[in-house]
């Protein structure tokens, strides 16, 4: 029987542009971690996640614990994870259930490289270990961002050529050139950066550019429930759904029963004890799904049924993320049937930068095409690997930290929450 | 890729001693579908469900439409179901929401032979695919029932050598054989059948004879609120759960917010449209999970989530069931890390008579090991299958009548919901 023999966490920093949200700014470099997992009988199976410090500690603690274990044995993973963690006693059996966030991430992590392993042994892809795709092609919304053209501070590090967005016609014009570049069918703005009037202003103009395309804003928390009610109103008609408008499950259910169109999240919900009150108390419309913090594939399933059941939508959270974890979320979205949604992600900010060798996921129609190979159909560039893996150690951001960076070019800016 | 090329549906009859319930009596002969999918490469999975007529004309409905299936697309299995039963219009794309129980009955007895093949398929038990068991031996709770020695009208018919067990201290005895015999750790008494009163003096004497044993009563709904009531406070600390004192949500939680132990359902939360209301009135502490209706073992693992999520406790369902079921009841349950009580089983009262051959399936201290081998780990006994086929077509039971069959020895007899 196959075992894991061997693990390998590699920290990696890829460019990302100056995109703004409530929080600050983007840094010049995203953080991810490489997860390599190997069997004794030479399958490698790949993961990806967050790639702060706290999290690559995590993950070494819990590598050397998972070796011997069969790449079929979920469930013995998820245990081991915990237990190295400090969440279980030592020599408890073998359980699913009652995790921290914490350890959700780290088990998505690895869980991801088992399900490559059990599809290159079984010459399967990981969509159908899911149960088999439902689709062929994944769709994507395009996400934009106000932004800056260039990292102030850093005058050797080569801007992309997407410019500022700053306004509402920038932002129409980096919404045609995603749409001309990519074929998105719909749009999401990271809102909560200007003042609400100014962001509605934004949605408007989309609207009238993109008038049969669905709409999304999400300030991330920025705003107070009268402002969110304020602006569910100015923007009743034009949004497919207004993703946390506000903080906590409490005041989104102020927001949702006085707005028109439905609420997302992926802020208030992001465990499982969170659904009972977000249901009970109708704080939510859609749950974003993400497979790095929802206990992986099986967990991402798991809370499909339990959105399917209670009714309330699903679609998929994005963080700036390489091409495996672009892999995993497609196969994911593929086989679940009730993700009904575009799915998030920040694939077009990443300037090319991959850690996977290209040609699989290609961003066509604004869908992404579900991988053919076996397990989640992408081989690692071992070279770009390298060479992202120099750039983390030559790169001094180790904790994301939007705000920090914000405040190296305007010492008076404050996070707040609400802002507005 | 493998494909199914071919599915057969037997159905079979194997005798079935005049267990009592609340509906009336068990009739001799108990019926089965056992469906066999072969594939091009030669592999058979096993499925078993209910035999009713109502059920064969379903599943011969829908054989012919999923051959050519790969039997890892439980995603286009479900929907394949769904279609040839005439729930969604032809060429809708497939999805796995929205379904009626007959289609998951339907699903769900391919969807085992389906696994059946991916674990022949890929050198993996059923457990294994699953996530993986995290527990080795699955413990079964004893049965008891309240009986006749025979079969009153049929002469021909040898009874078993269980005899009649009418009064309390017959179920004690009864409950001793059964737990020297197989080793059971946990009682159930089926309910429902005498008044009330005598029912609990039962359970009294099974708690002064048995005082360390878990033990539970079902009535299936025999019981109005009130009775339903008073029986909790009679039985207050020596009851494990009360299964279905009385019949729905409603007078469940009427129940519920009135006893001191949970209370336990197969019938009032039996579709996934049922957890919302059951959660929201606090109506059940623990469902009874069921790969045959709660939409296979995929269906039934999603179940188990939504338990775990809303706090609600999982045990498992039993019909008379043949070694098939038996197979497929104990993977699931080896790799359900919340299914925390001890699972119904019919077994003990099948006399021996099954279609997979045998020494996988024994009862050991209460408990069946998981199956070994790959897939459900079991296989078919041609010549048993033969022999309960036949034993089908000689019977006269086409569709299960407890009420029907108890009125033929007693003419006055009437089904009531409640009877108390």
């Amino acid at each position: 029987m196959t075992k894991i023999s061997g693990v390998t966490i590699t920290p990696v920093a890829f460019r990302d542009p100056p995109l703004l949200n409530s929080n600050g700014v983007h840094e010049p470099f995203a953080l991810r971690a490489i997860v390599e997992c190997r069997t004794d009988d030479g399958l490698v199976g790949l993961g990806e996640t967050y790639g702060e410090l706290v999290h690559l500690d995590r993950l070494r603690a819990v590598a050397p614990a998972i070796e011997g274990l069969d790449p079929f044995a979920l469930n013995e993973l998820h245990h081991k994870v915990a237990e190295a963690l400090g969440e279980v006693p030592a020599g408890a059996p073998p359980a699913r259930s009652h995790w921290s966030r914490p350890a959700e991430e780290t088990f998505g992590a690895f869980e991801v490289a088992f399900f490559d392993i059990q599809g290159k042994a079984t010459g399967r892809t990981v969509a159908e270990l899911l149960g088999g795709a439902v689709r062929t092609e994944v769709p994507y919304s395009a996400y934009l961002f106000y932004r800056w053209a260039e990292h102030p501070a850093d005058p050797g590090y080569e801007p992309d050529d997407w410019g500022a967005a700053l306004d509402p016609a920038d932002i129409v014009a980096q919404a045609s050139r995603m749409v001309e570049r990519y074929g998105f069918t719909s749009l999401k703005l990271k809102g909560g950066v200007f003042p609400p009037a100014e962001e509605v202003e934004a949605i408007h103009a989309l609207h009238t550019a993109f008038p049969d395309y669905p709409l999304r804003i999400d300030p991330n928390a920025a705003w107070s429930v009268e402002t969110s009610i304020a602006v569910a109103r100015a923007l009743d008609g034009e949004l497919e759904y207004l993703e946390d408008p506000t903080d906590g499950i409490d005041a989104m259910a102020a927001v949702a029963a006085r707005s028109s169109m439905p609420l997302a999240t992926n802020m208030c919900v992001v465990e499982l004890s969170h659904v009972p009150p977000a249901v009970e108390k109708k704080a939510v419309g859609i749950v974003l799904a993400d497979h790095h913090y929802w206990g992986g594939l099986s967990g991402s399933r798991r809370l499909a049924g339990i959105c399917e059941t209670f009714g309330v939508g699903l679609s998929m959270h994005s963080n700036s993320h390489l091409g495996i974890s672009l892999a995993a979320m497609t196969h994911l979205a593929a086989a679940t049937s009730n993700l009904g949604y575009a799915c998030d992600t920040h694939r077009p900010w990443q300037a090319g930068e991959d850690v996977v060798a290209p040609g699989v996921l290609e961003l066509r129609d604004g869908s992404v095409a579900v991988p053919k190979g076996p397990g989640l159909g992408v081989e690692l560039d071992r070279d770009a690997l390298r060479e992202l893996a120099e750039q983390y150690e030559r790169c001094s951001v180790r904790r994301r930290d939007d705000t920090g960076y914000m405040q190296r070019f305007d010492p008076s800016y404050v996070r707040l929450r609400p802002r507005w």
